[in-house]
């Protein structure tokens, strides 16, 4: 990494913080340290920091402070709403007679989504039903309604993926549940979707949203789970109580401060830097589509977050071109950055109906703040010539169907 | 706050970032950022300053790197232990006729160990027994010896609590559990020992060690649990299976390497920082007892932490103490911090066998590396007027047993 220009294109996988939001962070880690159950001077001043950042993030999302709660991350937010809200609802129906409960996400979900959903199910505390999207990566609202049963108690989907960008109707979702049965719990995990998109829970008609520090510019370690007043949920961490009892542990008071800062300067830069990224990121899927044959986009093409082009290129192998993009100072991923130790082909591309090849020559860049056009023409420039090669070394085998 | 001198005796609650820690953790907020789980050249090094900050933990314990799994803190760490040592079990030993497994604590254990472990009670999961300690909080090494049966599966024993800072035996207990069960999984919560004391887990005898950085001058959420190789834990969070698939999450780099760097500095200067504030506690408990009648002492007068005085101060109500002591600049606290948002009474005291009176007037001072013994003649000279006050107020109804 010595001496060479570096462009970062996996904003998805991680962000650098803010510089803002350090500052923002700053008088908490010497000077304001106090615990915030503590009632002495430092300990009120913590505790009105946290208070001050709930109230900033209900704000944002039009929720109620009392409705955010704080969590280590992305992970531990959906992994609460997601067990939290079945142990929760199993703890509230303890009849003897109950039916399983019934909970739907899709294909596509984070395994922070899907991998609590089958570790209830693999339990038999649950069944779960896991919906197919279409080629477009996007959600079959028929088929959704379709999926609904009298003992659904919860509803996952993700407001944007993460390897994809596909966003999902998550309103017309939500009405289409309420129609069906107002009990039914809707969790949306938002991360991807926090920096760009709307996040309004009362529009989005949401009763769970999760959303972390470490895609928003925001520090590492540090998410909250929005949770509408009214949803039980049993917690996932047992100790002193804090936040209402539903998440226990001394409060996190600088990475607090800075995920309030962080998500405020997202959501009010929003609509100013989804424009100019989404020039960029067609930029480059046309450009790479001019100049590299056999590529395919993943994902719909404008239902997608500004910042993310996910392509297949066919006959060349993810991991390679990753390595390769690296040696020249590119950094993009291969399937989910979060799993990329392992072997396994991405599910979320195989989930859109596509062969094999399309999942092992998957390819995506995600844009961020600093990444401008001149990035994106150095990219449209270095990765043709790295699939020409790859493509020598490996001859084609598979070809796209017409 | 303003303007006025503080001095913060409560360290046992949260201490300050040190300079040094919060230096070690610089890089990696804006620079290097990457997400560990990328194979280019940001993820490498994220991977690899995690990797060297768990080699740095595992050799300052006598460990592996491959035994240390960071978690989001002393919570966590303790969560996991006990609901995924006992869920681990559960797994591995899936006959139809199996007895319920059984677990045995203390009844002064910190609530993060006692929560989770009345989870598991409450779900008929476990069968639970909560020692008594003796008047000096000290464990009952025969009564332990006789708890044990051939059901019992888990043992969590503090290694130094948290509100009156008496340090269990652990070596002891550990070579009781080895001559009457090999496979007893031996759990420690080491938050509050960190800093003074051997870490050792090799001598100790532990399976399990619960350590977090915001006891010992380290960042806020993040800790650590030491599980020795062979432990089979489940998860609390399912997704991307970071930490071998025992903890999902994206890696908290910066707090990672902050948490590496605090716990070395605490082990590196423990000796010296012992033996400089065993002088001012014994100073602080000598002279407030000399100046405050009907005070006493909470805990074993030795065997306890260099940072800890906790007193009953009969017939003064302790959190009217904390906040006439708050109001003349210094902070301390009554029963633990983590929970004195409730009303209950410390639980900790309450099992030492005091009456109710001791636990309603009960005050810890935890010293940190700031204070001096100036600091202690400070709070030597400031709590007796505001206890004769307070007595004053509410005249004497109770008196110590002579």
């Amino acid at each position: 990494m010595k001496n060479m220009a570096r462009f970062y294109f996996d904003h998805a996988s991680t962000t650098e913080l803010d510089p803002r939001v350090k500052k923002a962070m700053e008088p908490y880690w010497e000077k304001k340290f106090g615990n915030p159950s503590s009632i002495y001077a430092e300990g009120r001043e913590a505790k009105a920091a946290i208070e001050t950042a709930r109230k900033t993030i209900a704000d944002l999302i039009s929720a109620r402070p009392e409705e955010i709660i704080f969590t280590a991350g992305g992970t531990e937010s959906d992994n609460l709403a997601i067990l939290g809200g079945v142990r929760g609802h199993r703890m509230s129906s303890r009849t003897s007679d109950v039916p399983t409960p019934h909970v739907i996400t899709l294909k596509i979900e984070h395994h922070a989504v899907l991998r609590p959903i089958e570790e209830l199910e693999k339990k038999g505390l649950i069944r779960a039903a896991y919906l197919d999207v279409d080629k477009n990566g996007l959600i079959d609202l028929a088929e959704f309604r379709k999926s609904l049963t009298e003992n659904t108690i919860l509803v996952s989907i993700g407001y944007a993926n993460n390897e994809i960008g596909v966003i999902q109707p998550i309103a017309e979702i939500s009405k289409i549940i309420r129609k069906f049965k107002k009990e039914i719990i809707f969790h949306t995990d938002a991360c991807q979707a926090a920096s760009y998109l709307e996040m309004n829970v009362q529009k989005l008609g949401v009763d769970l949203m999760a959303v972390n520090g470490s895609k928003i510019y925001g520090p590492k370690g540090i998410g909250f789970l929005y949770a509408r007043n009214g949803i039980k949920l049993e917690p996932i961490l047992y100790g002193g109580g804090q936040e209402k009892g539903i998440r226990s542990g001394t409060e996190n008071v600088p990475a607090i401060v800075g995920l309030a800062e962080a998500f405020r300067l997202v959501q009010e830069q929003r609509k100013k830097e989804s424009a100019r990224l989404i020039k960029i990121r067609d930029f480059i899927i046309s450009e790479l589509q001019k100049k590299i044959p056999e590529v395919v986009l993943n994902g719909h093409p404008t239902k997608r977050l500004p910042n993310n082009v996910s392509l297949s290129v066919l006959n060349a192998e993810g991991e390679s071109m990753v390595l390769y993009l690296d040696a020249k100072g590119i950094a993009a991923s291969t399937g989910s950055a979060c799993t990329s130790e392992s072997l396994e082909p991405s599910h979320v591309i195989m989930a859109l109906g596509l062969a094999f090849e399309y999942a092992h020559g998957s390819l995506r860049f995600t844009l961020g703040r600093k990444n401008t056009k001149k990035d994106a023409e150095y990219l449209i420039k270095t990765l043709p010539p790295i699939v020409e090669k790859l493509r020598q070394m490996s001859p084609a085998k598979f070809s796209r169907k017409k």
